[in-house]
């Protein structure tokens, strides 16, 4: 562990407005989760939900990372969710010299993190991971590395994955979206023995429209660092949802019923002020 | 949750006696799941650990479920482990008669038990799951029908998989050993929307050679219910070790470095007396 | 080999007409089969072809079974291909009690034809075509039951497949096209050492729109029967287009250029006459 | 096509000596290609071939290619089969200039060969392909840069593959044998719309035991240029037995039945003398 850490990043607030609506042909139990982490490296200042129609719900908050997933019931017909929040981000700066922590040193609770999951097939591309990054000075810049070469070699193309697309599948095809490119980063960290999971929230892109994103962490220098293979967005402005074992863990909505999506509008906003700036 | 939980079955004794043996090539670092588990259904009455050579260890009990993993680093040579324990099983009997649960009164934390795996590829298997048991009646009967089918349509063969054979795979090749088995009795479940996990421990097989065994839980009738559709054993006499998402959290043996595997001999047997029969 | 060759079916005519067009971004070299099959068990009594504009163009006759290919290069721009044709079939009734040919029996020139291929990978699904069609009555019989089961056990539906869907992807995902259907009996009759292939062509479907369709071909009875497990239309009415391993020998368009596809209509009626009625 | 055929290798000599043995355990029917091609680059001078029991056979040739396969039937017990040949290469030397064919301007017999196969997705690697040698000069120094590739990149390792690995599996799993190598460099080859085939026959290693030998063909400079990324052996010295589209259209042998394989032992030596020496 460092002794000293990194200098955080001077805090800055973000506002989230998320818009999700759909039309329900049934019955439909819903797991969404929406809301702003409220934990880890940031703050929710405030916060407001409406559905419409209103419906009960509950909110479970999770054991281990406190993300909260919001459930609910509704009925057949139409069904609007809208999720407003200001979030302070208080996020350390990456420790760009940080090193690799050897296996006998992991803390144990990141052991879970160098399993294959779902969408992270680390053990069938573990001889792959160990040809292209296995000679790298282990560290910050190795796991930089797997984010470069991701970048370079895969194609950012909406359309070109879906709900079973894997890291595998990926590296095949050499295209996906921004979870593909985080899960091909998970499971080449966890092939070379660096824990790593999913990280997704809000994120404000250059090109709309506006989406949920999804970077990855890596384990490195006795923390958790963000990386974004896809580039799309500066990691640090991340409003974390939720962090998870791959996409499966951390779906921003699970859907058990026969539902037509109409609007998914996540958006995201840095608020500009004296106090508050970059 | 039912109201009356179903009797339990007389408690019983059960004589652990685990032993590994390994060649190191060079320094190694291991993480073992050998320790029966104390807490659920059973308590661990009396219990020894021996490595020879003696090496520094740890145990580190899950913060959920409390199995144990021993973890340790050892030096290039040899290695044996032995463990030894005494173990009380106090299992309810199955309640053959146990109604599946809604999605919506599911209880938060099994939640995630729903969910696609590294090697149970529910949302794969979800149009095949739906259209072989989706009419039945559900309940503890249609799991059962599902270990059914698995025991009459999948060949136990020793080395007709390996360890990165998924229940997809199974499914297709329509072979595999107890963890083969087990992975798709939890992928059809959790497609038909049964929460579902792995429970693997000690258990005695009409035919030898012992080995550490795999089977099944899934979610009815509010509790978890075991399930063996190997058939190699009757689940009700499984001293557990773990349960886990699939194979990947609770492998008996996780290695990092260099190693020949010389020996495994996983032996359990019942204490037979007048006070602890069945 | 049968003594007596089944009567031949009361010869009838078919008009096909069939139009495509297209819009290349680029030099686009092409190989379409549209041609109806000249030979085997239907005659082309009078056919054209008109390609706008008028590009320069090569026809291929394969040398085993004497389908045409058209070959051509065009300069970026619109391309349309008409092509009309009136075919006569003479097909003989399907002798519904043909027994399939011992391996020793087979005539050498379809052992080819049970061999694996790109989209019927018939060595993956060995064991489960053993298990289900295995104990049957081999002949006719079996290859019928073979589609039987896909027509009641895969759902037909545009959209739940695409060019690298396999027959293995298929009996997992329960669902595809015509295409996929045919390739996944092609694969289960090899996999009981049945010579099976596919067939493409027209034919007239109850539910528009009017597409090219795809079924297979199985050797019993030592002649090669049409199966149609979609359901789609009656095989005795395909005009055939081609016959080949599978999907990879006979698209009717594969393309080495940007192109975008305008029109896809291929027709096909049959001439009710007198004569030639059925 | 050159207008100078490059100058023929001096012809040489090889002795063939392969012996291959089995116990049946039923009747059981074979598909043998062991006879050396009698065609294209090489003559066979002499041969001879002697099956224990003597059992009935046919020789069949392959109406393009005009390899031979021969087909048998065994009742159970011991089969040995010993063939011999002595054959002589007239193989033209490489044409290390040679030029890529443009598509438009690729002779028809060679299409085919553009085209997916079992073992060789060249429809799923099409984009890795293109990303890593698409913007190499087209032309023999290409193909040779997938061979430097494979060997770079695939580790050799007996045991790391077996009857149903592909192209796409070897190129996640980065290790295979010489089939495995000759797969994945015909994938890439076709991907890059090289027409490529497989070639299997005879050839000395430098280290022992011998085997059959896999190595493949890329159409370039208007012929058929020989090409192995493994390494094992110089390709100018393959005694050809068969070529084909993948190894299911060329495995030395298919059994139809219950069989231990005894021995599989197939020698091949080059005929030094004062005439034909390299």
């Amino acid at each position: 562990m460092p002794t000293t850490l990194p200098r955080p990043d001077p805090s800055r607030l973000f506002n989230v407005d998320c818009k999700l609506s759909y039309t329900l042909l049934d019955d439909t139990h819903f797991l969404f989760l929406v809301h702003a982490l409220d934990g880890m490296d940031q703050v929710v200042v405030e916060e407001s939900l409406r559905l419409t129609p209103a419906v009960e719900h509950e909110l479970h908050a999770d054991a281990v990372f406190g993300h909260r997933t919001l459930r609910l019931k509704a009925t057949a017909g139409p069904l609007t969710l809208r999720y407003r929040a200001r979030v302070r981000l208080q996020r350390p700066l990456p420790d760009r010299r940080a090193k690799e922590v050897p296996i006998e040193a992991l803390p144990h609770e990141v052991l879970p993190d160098l399993m294959p999951t779902r969408y992270c097939e680390s053990d069938r591309l573990a001889s792959a991971a160990s040809k292209m990054f296995g000679t790298m000075e282990p560290g910050y810049a190795r796991v930089q590395a797997v984010c470069d070469w991701i970048h370079e070699h895969i194609d950012y193309r909406v359309g070109s994955s879906n709900t079973t697309t894997t890291a595998c599948d990926v590296f095949l095809q050499r295209s996906g979206v921004c979870r593909d490119f985080a899960h091909l980063g998970v499971a080449f960290c966890r092939a070379l023995n660096i824990p790593a999971r999913l990280a997704v929230g809000y994120a404000r892109f250059d090109t709309p429209p506006p989406d949920f994103h999804a970077v990855f962490e890596a384990f490195v220098g006795g923390r958790w660092e963000l990386f974004d293979p896809s580039g799309l967005a500066d990691p640090q402005d991340l409003v974390r949802i939720a962090v998870g074992r791959d996409a499966g863990d951390v779906a921003f909505a699970t859907l058990f019923g026969p539902v037509r999506t109409r609007l998914i509008r996540p958006e995201v906003e840095q608020v500009r002020s004296r106090r508050a700036r970059r």
